[in-house]
C-alpha cells in the first residue's frame, strides 16, 4: 500500500502551476559539486563546528542551514569539552548541540555528527572526538581519561590545528604526541585549520598513515568568518565513502579516504587527487575538422567546483600550445595546437 | 592506422602537469544549461546578428568569440542588404562576414548560418533569410523578387520585429503580409527582437502555424548591449533538434520546434515548456524520514539556466505549505508540507 | 598633552609599508551611502533585532559584527519580553544582550541602543519600546502596565508589523490601538517588516502623525535571512538626526524624521525623499559643445545606494528624450535630448 | 541671455518624476576612483587601442563606448601605420578612426587622442605616436623618418612592448634604442603591455627619465580581452594633469607625471605613489573611547579602486596588532592595537 505522505507529496506538486518570474528567496543550496571516484561517493564534510554550547556564537541549528545553503553534506559539533564562554548565561550540557541540531539536520538529508573538542593546553593542544554516543562522559580530568573514553565510544579521533601557539605557528609533534599516537588514539589530523596549512603536519599525515582533516573551525555564523559571497567557501574535508551515511563516513574516516578543499587548493594524496582532476573534466575536439587549417582545438569542460591550472611538463618538438591553462570551475576553455614555425624552419 | 592528429592531442594532454591556482584566463564559455527533450537535443541559437558589413560595430570573428563565450551551439550572420553605415570605410560583399567567421566556428564546434535581413519600410519591413548560398543574389529591386531568390535557395525566412516603427511598438499584419505568408514566404516571426515582446505576434505564430523565433538582433558587442556581467544574456531560440547540425537545426526550424529565452522567460508552445520544466528540476526527500513529526521536507534541485517561479494552484484541505516558491536556476531549495493546525482544530 | 594612546596609534601606522596584493580579509564595511539632507545627518539604522536571549539564533555580539560589516549606524537589540525559545539551555535575563554587546558596539563606533519587544497576542500584537534603561521592569501582567513602565523610562514605542496574523497580512487598527495612542504610547509604527509593506499602515502614519519605521525583525544570521551576496540588505530606517548620537536619534525619532529602505525603494514624506534624491546626483553636461551637433547630452551621476527610475511627467513639443532612465547606484549615466524630426517636418 | 539648450535641458529634469524600481539598463559608467593628488588632477588614460582600420576587430565609435563605461578619461587610437588585416574588405586611410570617433567622445566629455602605431620588426619593434595632426603623413619608409615626421607634429612617442618577441619577453635595448633615444625620439616606454610587466624596463624608464607607460593595447571588445565582470579592468596609465583636456596630459606626460594601474597594482614613482595612498584612505577612531578597554580600535577606509595590502615594517614593544592588514577598494575595516600580554609578564 502506498505511503499516505508520498501522496500528498506528489498531490503538492501536481497543484503546482510554472511562472519564471524570479522572486527572492534566501534558503537555496549551492551544491558542492565535486566527482565520485573510484566506486565512491565524494562527501563534502566539515567535521569542526562550535556553537553557543561552548564559544561559538550561533544557535545550534543555524550550523544546519548554513551546511545545508553551503552544500555539504555532513558536518560535525565539536563544542569545547574543558571551557565555556557563557557560564554566566547558557547553561552546559554537552548532549545538547547534537539533539538541538539532529532534527532539523535529518529534515534536510544531512548528517549530523556527534562530537566533542577536549581541549587542553600544548602539549597535547586540542582533539576532536567524533561519533561519540556520550558526550558529557568524556569530560575527564586527565587528557589520557578523556580520550580513553572516547575511543571507548568507538570514536574517531583527530589532533586540531597543531601549529597552535607555537612558534611560527608550525606543528611540533611533542613526546605526548607520541604517546598518544602509540595507544592509538590519534587517527585523523588537521593539515588545514579554517584557512592555515600546516605543511609539516602533511608530511606526518602521510609518513604516519593519519587521516588528512581540512576543519573550518568556524565560531561565528560561516558568513562572516569566510566571505561566501566572493565565492570563498569554508575549509572542508572531501571524504570518499560507500555510501551517503554516517557509518560509511566513519569507515573512510579510518580507511584514509579523504582529502582536503581550502580556498580553490585541493590537498591529499595522488591516488584520490588524480581521480578528482580527471573525472571533474571532459575533452572534445570539434566534430567539424578544417582540413586545410594546420591548427587543432582542443575544448575541455571542467565540471567541477575547483579551477585548475594546468602546466606544461614537457615540449612536444614542432608544436605550439599554452605553457600554462586555466579551466576555471564550471567552464569550458579551448586551446590550439599548432605547428611551430621556427622548428619547421 | 590511429589518427596522428589525435596522437598529438594526447601527448600534449599528457604532459601537462595540475596544479590548482587560479590564473586569469578570458576565454572562457559559460554554457547554456537546458535539458535535453522529447527526444530532441536542445540547441542555443541566435538568428538575428550583424557586422561592419552592414551597420554593426564589431568584425565577423567577434560574433564566433561573443557565441562560444555566451554558451551558443549556433548563429546567423544577417547583415542589412539594402543599406550600410560604412560604405565611406568597408568594401561591402555579403558573402564575406559568413565567409570570414565560418573557420574559427568550426575550430570552436560552432554553426555558423549564412543569412542577410531583407529590409524595407514598413509595410512588409525586415525579413531575415536563413541558409543561403549567394547572398548578394538576394539583393533586388523589390523585395518581392529578394524573398523568391531567398526561397530558390531553400531559405528559412523570418519576419523581424513586426512592431518596428508602428504606433506603439505593436505588430501590423499588413495586407503585404498575407501576400508574403500566401506565397509560402514567411515561416518564422519574431515574437522577441532584443528585450521586446510582441505578445500579439505571439498569438499570430499560434494561430498560423509560424515558428517563433527570439533574436538579439545585436549591432555593437554583446557585453555592450547586453549586461553579461550580472548574469543577463542575448535572447535566443532555442531550436529542439534531432542532432547538433546546421540542416538538423533548418529541419528543426521548419517543423516549428523552438522555444524562446528572453532575460528570466521562456516563450513558447505548452509541449516544449513543460517538458523542459520537467527535465530540469529534480525532486527528492529526506532518506532519513523522522516519523515523530508530522511536516514532511521536499527538496527540489534545478539544474537549468531558468529561474522557476511556481504557484499553488488550488489548495489541499488540511495541509499547509509554501503559496509560492521560486528555484532559482542551478541551485537546490526545499520547502516543508505540514498539517493545517486550524483545519485540525 | 597628547593622548599616550594617540601616539600609540601614529606610531603603528608609520610603521606600516605599503604593498598592492590582495588578501583575502572577511570583516571590511560596505557604508551604507545616503547623502546627508537638510542639514540633518542621515544615520542608517535597524530597530528590530532578536538574540539567543528570546527567539533569535546568535549571541547578541553577532548582531554588532553585522552592523558594523553592513554599514548601519545604529541598532537597538529588542528580544522578546514575554517568551523564550531556549527556556531549558539559555537563563533569561533581559538586561543581558545590550550588555553583552555594548563594549563591541562603542569599539566600532555602533550606537547600540537598549530596547525590548513587548509581544502579546494581536491585539494589540507586538511592540517595540526603545531607549529603555531596565528592561526586566517592564516585564508586567497586562500590555498597559508594560507600555506605562516603558514610557516611565522615556521610551520611544513603535507598534511592529500591525499586519500580523491578520487577514491578507493587512493591519487592523483595534480599539485597543486607540487607547494605546490617546494615551501617547504609541510614537512610531513598522510600515515594514522584514521584507513586507504594510500600505494600510502609511496612510495611517501620515493621518495619525506617527514615525514611519522599517525593521528587519532578524532572528538567525542577517546573511541568512537576506541574500547579503546578491546585493540585498536588511530593511532599515534612515534617520535625519542632528549628530550621529543615541540622544540625537531618540530626538529624530520623536520629531519623525525618517524614511524607510527595503530592498530598492525608499518610503517616507516627500519632505525627506526629494532632497536624498537631489543630494544623491549630479548632473553635468560635456564640457565641449559640438555645435554642429543638435543633440544635447547630459550625464548623471548617483552617488547613492538607491537605483532610481526616472519617468517622463510630460513632454516638450519638439523634442526627442528617453521617457524612462534608470540611474543605478554608484553609476554614471549619459543621455540626449534631441530635435525631433517628425514634428520638425 | 540664456543658452536655449540649457533650458530646455533644466525643462527636461522638472518633468522626469522619480520612481525607485530597477530597470536593466546597459550603458552605465563605473568611474574609476583614484583620489587628485599633489595638485594635479588624476585621469585614467588608455593610451593604445586598435580598431577594424588595421588589425583591431571593432569600429572606432564602440572605442568610445567602451571608454566611457570603464571610467576613463582619456584614450588614444592607435592603429597600426605599416600593416592591416583587413585590406580585402576596409579601405585604409588612418585620419578616418578619430574622425569618426571624435563626435562621440565629445558628446560623453572624453578626450579622445589622434595617434598611431609604428610598426616594425624588433629592433626598434614599434612606437605609439600620440597628438598626431596627420596620421598619414607618418607612414614612411624608414622607421626614422616616420619617428622625425611624428616629432615633427609635436607627438609623444612611447616605445611599445619592449619584451616582444625577445627571449623570455625581456626588453632588449638595442644599438637603434640608442639611436632614438639620443635623438629626442623616446619620451615614454611600456612597463606593462596588456598584462605583461617589464620590471627591466622601468628600471630604464626611471634611469633614463622615460615617461611609464601602462596599455592595454587591445584589438577585441575590452569585455573579451578583460574579464570585466569578475572586476577586472584594463590596463591604464594615470596621469595627473592640471586639468582634464588634452593639452594637459600632453603636458604631464612630457613632465613624466604618470602611474601604471595594471589589475590591482599601483607601479610609478614613490612620489606619486605615496600621495595617491594617504589621499585614499581615512582614518578615525571610535568617538567613545572604552577606557576600561586596554585595546584601541582603528578604522580605516579606503576610497579608492585600489585594493592594499599594508605589511608592518617593524615592530612596537608591548603591543599586539595585526602584521598584514588589507584595506579593500571602497570598504572600511578596522584593526585593534592591544598590549601584548608576555611582554608584560
Amino acid at each position: 500500500m502506498a505511503n499516505p505522505r508520498s501522496q500528498i507529496f506528489f498531490t503538492v506538486c501536481s497543484i503546482l502551476l510554472i511562472t519564471t518570474t524570479i522572486q527572492s528567496q534566501t534558503t537555496w543550496r549551492d551544491e558542492g559539486d565535486f566527482p565520485d571516484i573510484l566506486g565512491y561517493t565524494t562527501l563534502v564534510c566539515d567535521f569542526h563546528t562550535h556553537t553557543v554550547f561552548s564559544d561559538g556564537t550561533v544557535w545550534p541549528t543555524v550550523r544546519v542551514t548554513e551546511a545545508w545553503r553551503e552544500g555539504l553534506d555532513a558536518f560535525a559539533l565539536t563544542d569545547h569539552l574543558e571551557f565555556n564562554d557563557y557560564e554566566e548565561d547558557v547553561i552546559i550540557n554537552l548532549e545538547r548541540p547534537h539533539q538541538i541540531a539532529l532534527p532539523d539536520a535529518q529534515d534536510l538529508d544531512l548528517i549530523c555528527i556527534k562530537g566533542a573538542e577536549i581541549s587542553r593546553k600544548m602539549p597535547p593542544g586540542h582533539f576532536n572526538a567524533l561519533f561519540l554516543t556520550n558526550v558529557t562522559a568524556v569530560k575527564c580530568d586527565s587528557y589520557q581519561d578523556a580520550l580513553k573514553t572516547a575511543m571507548d565510544q568507538g570514536a574517531f579521533i583527530i589532533w586540531n590545528h597543531p601549529g597552535w601557539r607555537q612558534p611560527e605557528q608550525k606543528g611540533i609533534w611533542y613526546e605526548e604526541h607520541t604517546q598518544i599516537y602509540n595507544n592509538g588514539w590519534m587517527h585523523g589530523i588537521e593539515v588545514v585549520n579554517e584557512k592555515t596549512y600546516y605543511p609539516e603536519v602533511q608530511a606526518w599525515a602521510m609518513e604516519k598513515k593519519l587521516t588528512m582533516i581540512g576543519g573550518s573551525d568556524i565560531h561565528g555564523p560561516t558568513g562572516i568568518e569566510f566571505r561566501l559571497e566572493t565565492g570563498d567557501h569554508r575549509t572542508c574535508t572531501l571524504v570518499f565513502a560507500k555510501e551517503k551515511s554516517e557509518s560509511a563516513i566513519k569507515e573512510a574516516l579510518f580507511a584514509r579516504r579523504t582529502a582536503i578543499w581550502v580556498e580553490n587548493k585541493l590537498i591529499g594524496e595522488e591516488q584520490y587527487l588524480k581521480p578528482i582532476f580527471f573525472n571533474s573534466i571532459k575533452v572534445t575536439q570539434p566534430q567539424t575538422l578544417v582540413l586545410s587549417r594546420s591548427s587543432i582545438t582542443v575544448i575541455i569542460r571542467n565540471n567541477s567546483e575547483i579551477s585548475y591550472e594546468l602546466v606544461s611538463a614537457g615540449k612536444i618538438p614542432g608544436w605550439k600550445y599554452p605553457v600554462r591553462l586555466t579551466l576555471p570551475a564550471h567552464r569550458t576553455i579551448y586551446f590550439t595546437v599548432s605547428p611551430d614555425q621556427k622548428s619547421v624552419e
